[in-house]
């Protein structure tokens, strides 16, 4: 009953969720990003074919033009966003200008878009951030050329790439063997793959709030509920347009995209389709977390008003006994009866045992009580 | 009102729906399996024309071999899923690479695909399990051949297929006619009907929890329908893609389907389609079995509340006329009249029942109480 | 407040209504149909031109043989589904096999299907048993051919067909001048127009349901509010599927299908449509219903819980002034005056009557109350 | 707390409630109409080109045939549905059977139907009944052929034509200028437009119910919530297939519409899908008001309940400390002690008071109390 | 407890509300618009190519000829819709007249329409007004020619084209090399644009109201929430039209626009699905901010419960013990014990005490309370 208590469990986690309100709900895709320019830039090239493979960490863009018109595939993938670089390399490869403002842009809907001969992937990565519980998206634009394929994101520090990294080195590996697009098939796949671990970690928050709500429904609880329906507003924000996107990319007939790597593009496509319908399961689960919720903080007040039930109905004989001998008449029966006494108190506790009996045989206490 | 029982009816068995909910959540195909590779794997070869039928369980993969080419059709049926054997078998008969792996994955989302003249079926057999009252799912895979098919499921124990293998022993059986896209329908025919048994089982826990329902609202019951919720999710999940699958066989135009055989498809869409209607009544049940279970909680508050009016109006009149009588003061009325006594308690039975009276012309007894 | 009245109300009904929830569950359109044989089977014919018709009811099948190819249009009615029949006649008009065991199944799903130049419909004519005020549905089969029209039924009893029996007889009647196509139209139309006489029934229920719910909202209403979902289920359970069924019939190829006869079929297609939209205001209607029950029910807990209050509020200063007066303290004011006693009991009065003008102008009692 | 209070309360506006749905639900397009035949029946003429203009009453439908091939445009409305004169009518004007059928019928859904050169709308007028606050409605039936436009309606008291009718008796309107065509779309045109009409007499209504929810939530307001809803459903059913209406005809090719004529009912088309997003508004406005309306109870619910619990804790210490030096042991502290009384109702006093100032730092105060 | 706060809290805000709920419903496009006719009329005139261009206010009409066939693009821009100059600069263009009415009606749809070789867009400018938290519109008309863009506002004080106007200045700027329709797409892009404004204002009341119903959910953020949910359903009644209008000139096949600004339409119609799905998420959000206030006053309610069950608990053994020790009979035991009256007080005290460690070990103080 401390004021200190009452704060801590109401106002931290609502004062909390409110920062996280106001991360989701900012988003406008056409404002001038006022995104911080990267003090530096990486850039990290992929050069190869089924024959050799060569990695390299450059420093200038000029260095690109190096990998332009060698036979060669290259993958050149920029980490930071410096408007100056981004714009350099997107006039190398000829991007359109409308692309190179979506790859500079913030909050973008993930899509999918053909201008020029070059076909346009955005779309957001997504981390489990464990210590505060939210899903972190990271934009992600490819662009796919001829023999080429550029990335940009923002965050050097970790991506869904190594994968594939790996894989190019290895000289037998499925993406050595093939053209740019099975490249773009690899990294869409590594997102998509990503999303699932995303899922699995809110999957079990939802497990151990199930477990929360089940054992004690308070208010701590009902707060974590609602985070986590932001959360999943935010997952199915990011799934919901992709689905679009690769469905895009699979009925696209760019000729930049051979046909045997389709079929790679499908499979893609299922697993989407299988996120976006495991993330309408996570919604109606809950749906029915809230439902129970709600039921349990009815149950215990059920079981409150059960208790003052009871002791009203203690309360009575006796109030009503000891009021009939309480008062100062001349002449009332029994009092100086020698019983008396205990022909009252015993009225006062047999009449209640009376009364909770009747209480049992109608089913009160089938319940939790 | 002990601790104990307290316990056994609500911490029981919402852990025990907790590791539903894990199951039902971790869901990500996209993982590399880590299925346990089973110690051993069956094989079982039906080879058939309409003149003769050949039934062999064979050890070696090798032996496949000798059944093709032979202007017979064979069903190979491979029972547990070793990595090293699927792909061996896969290779035999030059399924693609990406339909091995989904072969191999756990989790998949159901689906048809067509791929180098294979037409692959990807699907869920339901089996339902009236110990702990879940669906259970076991995966299986169906290549569609020329002159063949295979089919490939984790578990040797049980499967749909027993009446097909049946009337594959019949010479005069529509199967043994017909060819092997007519194994393909016999086998989706099979699984689908087995649907409908799952539904029968899901049927009868709906009225038996109509049924607790009814009689007392209490935790258990509560408990129940999240649980046949969750289990209706897995059912769904299953149903609704089956659906675009069968679809995709009576839509599709591959050669390996017979046109004569496409209305025995567009039968089994009817039933997968009666099927996903069902499991919608079925969750249109269970919002009314909630509903029913709130109304039940309230009304029985209702009740727990009317008794407090009632006893709370049974104390009023004994208080205040106790309470009068009770005072001090030197000069009160009646208190030395001979029946002053019995005029007071009087007034404390009397009023009591004017007032029940008053609440009974009110309606207040119409309901249940 | 009786053991006995409680069971009437509550039990009864219950149980009435799990009866029903196992019937409307148990639908499993692929077992083999339990179907009890019919001991007899009835066969009506009507053969007829514009010129002549002739009404025969036939015991044997083979009399049928008699009508074929005799350049009349013949209907012929079969009255209960003994498996032996259903197959010969089937075999006689050259009827597909899938559609011999449509004809034999039981709950299936209404569907529309064109094989081998015969034109099938499944539906159900639904009648409503006003005893138990539930949906009842029977099976209808109808197969169209060049100049024919199999229809098959289980219940002679009942059908919804004399009006048509009775224009076969005019010889001027559109159905005579016609040809088979027209009949099969006017059977559609008599099943659909038949759909609208329940709805009527079923709308006089929620007419009924809404005065008992607005006079008295106990138990017993919310017992008919889910009875009635469950035939409304029924209703749209049939009603949805002859939509597409009908459609099915409005855009088909089909030869037997004369251009003029189409905008009759578009005619009880309108009709349907009508009754799909109909069916969806009664679950709207339904919906507001049960929010009114719950809201009455509230209501009430507010009126007992506005007594409770009032009584409260009677007791408090009579309990304060009675405990302040009934103290065994030596030197206590007032104890010694002569009015005193009539001092404290006015109080007692004055003070609720200030408290419960207080909540008058607090608009407690613009309620109900 | 009169049970005459009570019943005009409750049981007036809910009978009269029950009319609504019984009209409402009553809807059976096939049935066979029991229209009661009108006494006489009005026809008036308008034959017009751009040159002239003929208006005429006529008695005998003989004396339409006058106006048949005169190379002008016949618009002739039939006020009255006298079953011989409608098919007289419609036989002079080739009009087919299954349409004159629809335009005797009563209840249909709205709909459009081309036949035999012949462009037929069936549509409702919309009215709103000032009294009873119900929408009203009047069938009306619209044939458009070559050179002329018949119209059906029932009442000739009102209807919404007299604009159409002023504008033909000047020379230089659209309609004197142009075909049959515009004829109907000027007549559509004006049913569509009163169709806002009464969406805002609606409207006003909602403003109305939700000052009235907001100022006191009594029953009243309820039943007024669930009236509206009704007449929510007249108006939805009537818009939402009047949409399909007009889209039929813009997309029709029938060569009885002049292509310069499309865009005006492109025009209509764009109004009626307003009118159906406006009806969702106010479903959505409904809710809202519903909501609102449970709020309000509960919150009123909650203040007597804050009530009672003020009342209970000053009645607490009272009732203990009165209790206290009420007891009859022989030797009580303070009994005797001269300030004894003052400091024991000194406690009753300032108990309470702090338990007030408890409960107001908790912030119960900071609601409506 | 005043009325004067009890006022101020609930009736000025609803009131406000209502005339808001007013301006919501009180839509009628086909009505005469009962527009004020301006006072004056402001044209601004932008006539350019890439290589010059000229900014002109102009008084009179007729200098608009000037700006015709010199091969130039004219962007005529009309402040204030008096009826005379919209029909004679209408006439001037060759607008059809139903775009002209159009122009000058109120309350419309947002549409796209393509008559007689002009492109006419109508949609509304959204703002938010800060003082009030509503959401105006203004309506924006614009009329795509060869080369001229025709646009009409009401209000001359604010627009969201000032951008457009500084590029125009420009001579490098994109939208001076290019045609009339690329004027088209940067203002269609700046009114989208400035939803997302729109939305971010909208946005941050959300935040707000999260934090105050967080804090103490009083009737004052009921009402808040019921007003921010009209001001959602003006924001989606804005934006989803417009999602069709720029699909409608994404998908146009005019030869106004040329094949190069397609993709520019594209990037607009990106945003504008955008601006939709946020739409919704902030309905979601809503929804969920009505539960968490709807679960804080149930909270409330229960912590009021149980602090009236503590209370009660607290009375039981007092009024129980003081009405036993209080009774007038001649023989009590320990009355004259000398601890009697210890004893007593001390069962007073411990029994509440035991009372609440019950409860508290049951768990209900792991609650807010």
């Amino acid at each position: 009953m401390q004021q200190n208590k009452y704060l801590r469990y109401l106002s931290l986690p609502a004062v909390f969720g409110l920062e996280r309100t106001k991360e989701i709900l900012k988003v406008n895709p056409t404002a001038v990003p006022q995104r911080k320019e990267p003090e530096f830039v990486t850039l990290f090239v992929f050069d190869y074919n089924a024959d050799s493979v060569e990695e390299r960490k450059i420093q200038k863009l000029e260095e690109c033009l190096h990998f332009k018109h060698n036979n060669r595939i290259t993958w050149i993938n920029m980490d930071g966003l410096r408007k100056a670089d981004v714009e350099e390399l997107c006039a190398q490869y000829s991007v359109h200008a409308l692309l190179m403002e979506d790859i500079l842009s913030i909050n973008q809907r993930p899509k999918m878009d053909e201008v020029d001969d070059r076909l346009f992937c955005l779309l957001n990565m997504l981390y489990y951030n464990s210590e505060n519980n939210t899903v972190e998206t990271e934009q992600l634009s490819i662009v796919l050329g001829q023999d080429f394929v550029l990335s940009f994101q923002e965050d050097a520090h970790r991506d869904v790439f190594d994968p594939i990294r790996n894989k190019l080195k290895v000289a037998k590996s499925n993406v050595r063997q093939r053209g740019a697009d099975y490249l773009l098939y690899s990294m869409l796949d590594m997102v998509v793959d990503n999303y699932f671990l995303v899922m699995e970690k809110l999957g079990e928050q939802i497990e151990l709030l199930e477990d929360e709500v089940a054992r004690n429904s308070n208010t701590k609880a009902l707060t974590k509920i609602n985070q986590l329906r932001k959360e999943l507003i935010v997952l199915k924000r990011n799934i919901a347009p992709v689905r679009e996107l690769v469905n895009g990319i699979v009925r696209s007939e760019s000729e930049l995209l051979d046909d045997r790597t389709t079929k790679y593009f499908k499979d893609v496509y299922d697993h989407i389709v299988q996120a976006f319908d495991l993330s309408e399961n996570y919604r109606d689960m809950m749906m029915s977390l809230q439902d129970l919720y709600i039921n349990n903080v009815n149950l215990r007040m059920n079981e409150v008003m059960k208790i003052m039930a009871i002791v009203t109905c203690l309360l009575a004989p006796a109030t009503v006994i000891g009021g009939i001998f309480g008062m100062n008449f001349e002449s009332v029966p029994l009092l100086h009866n020698r019983w008396g006494f205990f022909i009252s108190v015993g009225l006062m506790l047999l009449i209640p045992i009376w009364m909770l009996r009747v209480f049992k045989r109608r089913g009160w206490f089938n319940d939790r009580l």
